[in-house]
């Protein structure tokens, strides 16, 4: 569905919304016990609130589709990922809480090795560790450009960010990266005549970073992809007519909440000053969307035990939101992360709504195969739930007469 | 789905189906009942066809979208509302059941107070009573305008319908009605060069309609907006290949399934009488559309008990429609009106469909929980529900060899 037809249909009310993402909250069952951590794990309070609420297990993407951090909650914020796609070069910005402006052009970028005639021998110069990508970024920045700012900033291991700053540039710019050992770094081939200066400018940031690493080992060059600009998407609050904040520990989820045109809340990381920002700020918004990380990173590290106690930590703090007294919570992740498969999947992920104006069905514990006999479907697309969240706050007129 | 690929597959055959309507089916279960108004109701003829059958819930328009009648219609004809949008205008029309032809040009207009400067004081004029609507209207109907038919007719208390009728006219023109008290009405601007002769003889009804409402109180003006021409879709026989009666005691629901173009069949309006209806021309159709109205207005009167009484009504009913033999029967609402809320509502809408060759599923009573674990599932598109009607009755061929 288009955005624009519901914000035709948004109007004004003094109702307030939480959507709390427990990241990477999906699993699959242990063999042994047979239950997936969500179910293993011991959660009065959500367990209350899918009792009285409707519940159901959400696809970000499509069917069959494991989604990234960013296309996960841009679905879950009502923008359909493959409508709404952010070039890697933004991601990788937004990961690292670069402040990307408007007409900046991003690249994701690797330190590589080449050989004495310029051939790709590791397209990832050994994995070097952070520390190294810091010194090599500190040297890159002495690259000089005419009218453009550039920075140059590290990710991870042999990962960084290239952003050029100034006027006219573009985004349409073939990668340099080849994907492939043995062969040489491409030109940045301009895709239109429009993006011919920017190409120029990647092309001598790239002959000087060459010149720069030559001798050094292992990373002696760069590879560069994803270039992008900052999308103009319609903006979430005026999508919705909801003042939107958004609290979360990593820089991604911040970023991500930023580029759809969220308030980002300063909070400290911790869980429990992240539910403290929202009470804080509670006076001030209409919606919140509260990031919870630890499930993921617990599923990633295949540890059970953590994701179950990580899970159980955010449902002790549960009744922190609930005094607030919110008129629609949704309590869900933004992907699957199962323990066994250490890596986000395709999972449907489990939902719940909880609203005065719920529909009950009858599941009565949260988790993924008592959500699949829940009042929202086994598998219904992510983006469904920012108009069911705005229909039960009552703010939703009727479509047609 | 687009209509054309469901026509490609339409075969004949002799079997017939009926859509049973029952308006404001859906609703919410009471505080202490637990209990919807369809689950409270003892309805052992649906509980029965909903054993023998298939159900599920279905969505009018999309997640969280509450329908109004119009469109909630369109979606159970198989006709996906946000692609058959029609305007206002054309709704106040069919609301009244004048016969718009193709080419008219229908506007809803209000009764309103101006003040002496020509201010609007009240958009509706003191929600004056429909007797002096009728006679205000009739006044109004002096009004000559060049080449053109004027029609003016009463809607109900302070609402109206003017409909312009000849060559050439167009509905690309904005609304007079600023609707904000203190403005003064507005110019009735053309959106197209070539609405500007419509707009012409808009504005100059509106100047005779002030002239002779002037000194009137409280009603001394009209306002008009949502003008619009009767839209030209795919006719529903054409499309599914059935001849199409529609028994209905409401103008509206006549209107829509006219706009269809189905046959409007003469009935009296009490709920026995329309049963009555399908069973006089049970050898003329291959598909009837009834339409059930009480539901909706019990749910709109907040009155749980009158509801409950008004599903029965249509319960011992139906046993009249299976003496009928129809080789698919669907029973659902256009829409939920959940008594507690006193309005249409966007919670899915219960279903059932009955025919001998449904794959049966495991509900056994026709109600909002039960059908959750229907086999057309939680949250079906309203849409969906024709091509299977036409399914069940072998009326589409195989897609595809």
């Amino acid at each position: 569905m288009d955005l624009d037809v519901i914000e035709a249909l948004v109007e004004p009310a003094d109702t307030k919304i939480v959507l709390l993402v427990m990241d990477g909250l999906g699993g699959l069952a242990g063999a042994e016990s047979g239950k997936t951590a969500l179910e293993a794990a011991r959660t009065p309070h959500l367990d209350k609130l899918a009792a009285q609420g409707i519940c159901g297990l959400h696809e970000s993407v499509r069917a069959g589709i494991t989604p990234g951090s960013g296309p996960a909650h841009l679905a879950l914020f009502g923008y359909d990922p493959l409508r709404y796609q952010v070039g890697r070069g933004v991601l990788a910005a937004l990961g690292i809480g670069f402040d990307l402006q408007q007409g900046d052009v991003a690249a994701r970028g690797n330190f590589c090795t080449v050989d004495e005639e310029g051939r790709i021998a590791d397209r990832r110069a050994g994995r070097i560790p952070t520390s190294e990508n810091e010194e090599l970024c500190g040297l890159l920045r002495q690259i000089e450009l005419p009218d453009v700012e550039v920075f140059v900033e590290t990710v991870k291991e042999y990962r960084l960010l290239l952003v050029l700053r100034g006027e006219g540039l573009s985004g349409a710019i073939e990668d340099t990266d080849p994907q492939e050992v043995g062969e040489k770094p491409l030109d940045p081939e301009p895709r239109t005549t429009e993006a011919q200066h920017t190409a120029d400018l990647v092309r001598e940031f790239v002959r000087q970073a060459g010149e720069i690493l030559s001798g050094r080992e292992p990373a002696n060059m760069v590879l560069l992809r994803g270039f992008s600009k900052r999308p103009s998407w319609p903006r979430f609050p005026d999508v919705f007519g909801l003042r939107a904040g958004a609290v979360a520990a990593y820089p991604m989820y911040r970023g991500v909440a930023k580029l759809v045109g969220m308030d980002v809340l300063e909070s400290g990381s911790e869980l429990e000053e992240e539910f403290a920002t929202v009470e804080r700020h509670w006076e001030g918004y209409d919606f919140y969307f509260l990031h919870a990380k630890h499930m993921d990173s617990a599923g990633e590290d295949g540890n059970m035990d953590e994701k179950v106690a990580r899970i159980e930590e955010v449902d002790a703090l549960v009744p922190r939101l609930l005094d607030l007294e919110p008129d629609v919570l949704v309590v869900t992740g933004d992907h699957s992360t199962p323990v066994r498969m250490r890596y986000h999947s395709w999972h449907p992920v489990p939902t719940l709504l909880w609203s005065e104006y719920c529909r009950r069905d009858d599941v009565s514990t949260f988790g993924e195969t008592a959500c699949l006999h829940g009042g929202l479907g086994p598998r219904f697309p992510a983006t469904d739930l920012m108009p069911l969240a705005l229909a039960h706050a009552r703010r939703l007129r009727k479509f047609g007469a």
